[in-house]
């Protein structure tokens, strides 16, 4: 297997990811200016879910660095209707592109995959498995707006489900960042995700109201408590009230909090705290552009 | 809200609408001459309906100026499924792209998206409301073949439910035409749209007959009449052969006379009219190119 | 009707070929190095059936030679829905494009829509009739492997109903090569094929054993069985397990036999050939890239 697909976060050291972070900044100063920096590269989309939202962020980086892209287009209208397997589909439209993104909704896609196209893979979501970009462009709105040492950040709702969560809780371990996850009981992190992160030398602490620790919070990531996780609905409404924040919510909050969510939304965060300095998460969401452009620019760079 | 959002044709004065017009006749002059005018710019298109002509020729516009596009893609496969709201939608990809064109079926949704979105807004047609891109290049097909000044136009048709109808009359107010429409007494043009055109000084007359009016007319613009009007296939089959044209109905016009159609057609204007001189429609397809062209130009050199 | 549309692989002579193939070999030397060669060419994508791969490698092939493509869509969500026809469809596409590929399931469908459009036009499937570009591709890959003349090729699986082998089959009549058909009697090719290919003075062989001949080819050309031409699944079974081809298979086979199949594959070609210097048909796919590259740089060049 090739050796610069990125798969995984966890693959990257603190030093590969100041890199990462550090090229993202440099592309986010002007995101127009860097047109003819890969003008022949195409990139192919291979989207066996649907992820609007990541799709269009790798589309836009790509070309914003003079780029294009190819789009398998849905499932439905494949040939994995026909019964290709996936390796098949992702060598043929390896054959055609500079470098792949890959989102599957099988766990370890990615990493099948990579074994066999012979051009740089971009795993952009496998299933309840890892979602790396997700992850730096995270990382990169905590930095550019906290830093990331010397941060207390707190991340509320899904723990459980949320792929988003542990993922960038694993990240931050390279940093000095204390941790403090905040759920109902029935939606904690998993024992294992818990203990890894102890293993890795994680300073975490758990929390069922977000009014113990919300002054302490530097950074508060909110992620989507999903109806369909609960047979009853007014349970759901019940939780997802008490984990959602208005601007009463964050009275007690430093002048200075940074408010995260991987979007989309839907009653977590009010809409009064859009106007608020409080709210970052489109930003976030515009930082998927310059972090990737930063992830294809290394890959095609190093592949050429 | 940014000023630079196009929402309605009626937000363009008479010398908007010239400047516009005159600027899309250079670029329909040559349109593969302008690749490196916008090379950098990315359009997002939001299409909460299809829309595949009107989609097709944004696309084609800002291809030709040298930039490229995002496209959210249908409904289904986006956020909007997992109950997002379209300005968070909209804010997500206004994060991503210079400049948006956004389509969608509820009347009033261009005005509302346009507070939130800090790049410039185009309306590529919302429910019944506003269409203003059609206006235009209706306006420039009528200004290339007829003139805008001194013609007698008539609008055949469903006049009713037609957008497209009620704005090109608006705008049509702003210059010296003779407006004559021509529908059955059941999709007469509504009160208030007639109304409105009489407060703007109007010279409008309604007909039931086309043989009544055919012979003074310069341009004729034949709208749809769709089946599901009709809760009577037998009516909707009459009134649609009355209100259809052929090369016999066509022998009373003038030898110059524009025919036009938005388009899609299904049996108003008989295939034989394609070959004759009065077939303007294809080309006012084709000139959705340089009037899309002409507004993105606009937009984005003043949002330089 | 213009005489630069390419509708079917008869239309090409020899020498026609042979040009697109040596145009074809020069852009796959190097498919990044012509970025600049049609910067302001879009191609007109208009797919009544979905097929990802031939859209795919279109698009790639446009954008290599650094143009753009504008895609209508799906049917469900094209003017096609509102009872548009096939001829207006086209006509408005054309007035976007400076060429069209048209892929459709009526058989003759490329050569009515041929008659409307005034750019040139490439027929990309229609039907059981013509894809003249995957001959090509096809004709490209067996040169690039085991040249055009005096070889011995085999053509096995489903004979009656492949559109993709009746193609080649003719075009093979330009060279010097012997056809040999495997398949069983059930799906032999159709005697209006077979009757032609004598006309144009082929030699050609049929077998139902592909062990009858295998030692002597130079190339295995491999087809899909679909499973539903069978009414009974253990019919299907037991026809699929006999014509498809695995390690032990080839073992009768010269060393440098070339292994070809159009894709997707089903169970027709095991996974362990695919490690061998046999398997060819990554190579066949990725060369829907530069043979198409060909074709749309001299029908643009043409068209100038």
């Amino acid at each position: 297997m090739r050796d610069d697909h990125l798969l995984t976060a966890k693959q990257l050291s603190r030093e590969d990811v100041e890199e990462v972070l550090d090229r993202a900044a440099e592309f986010d100063a002007d995101p127009s200016a860097f047109g003819d920096r890969h003008e022949d590269a195409i990139l192919g989309l291979c989207f066996f879910e649907p992820s609007t939202r990541t799709k269009m962020s790798f589309e836009t980086a790509i070309k914003r660095l003079g780029g294009d892209s190819v789009d398998m287009g849905t499932v439905e209208s494949s040939s994995v209707k026909k019964g290709e397997s996936l390796a098949d589909t992702a060598r043929v439209i390896a054959g055609y592109a500079d470098a792949l993104v890959l989102r599957h909704p099988s766990q370890g896609a990615a990493k099948m995959v990579g074994e066999f196209v012979d051009v740089p893979l971009l795993n952009a979501g496998d299933g309840a498995g890892h979602h790396p970009t997700q992850t730096l462009l995270d990382l990169y709105t905590i930095r550019e707006n906290a830093g990331l040492d010397d941060i207390t950040i707190g991340i509320m709702g899904d723990l459980k489900y949320g792929r988003t969560v542990h993922s960038l809780a694993h990240a931050l371990t390279n940093f000095d960042a204390d941790q403090h996850f905040i759920s109902p009981e029935s939606l904690k992190l998993p024992r294992s995700v818990r203990y890894d992160l102890h293993e890795e030398g994680a300073n975490v602490r758990e929390h069922t109201e977000l009014d113990e620790i919300l002054p302490a919070l530097d950074v508060l990531y909110v992620t989507r408590i999903q109806r369909e996780r609960f047979p009853d609905e007014n349970e759901y409404q019940e939780i997802a009230g008490e984990y959602g924040i208005d601007l009463e919510t964050l009275e007690p909050a430093k002048e200075d909090l940074t408010v995260m969510h991987p979007l989309p939304r839907v009653d977590e965060i009010a809409p009064e705290v859009d106007d608020t300095d409080y709210a970052t998460y489109f930003e976030q969401a515009h930082n998927g552009v310059p972090v990737r452009m930063a992830l294809l620019d290394q890959m095609l760079e190093a592949d050429r």
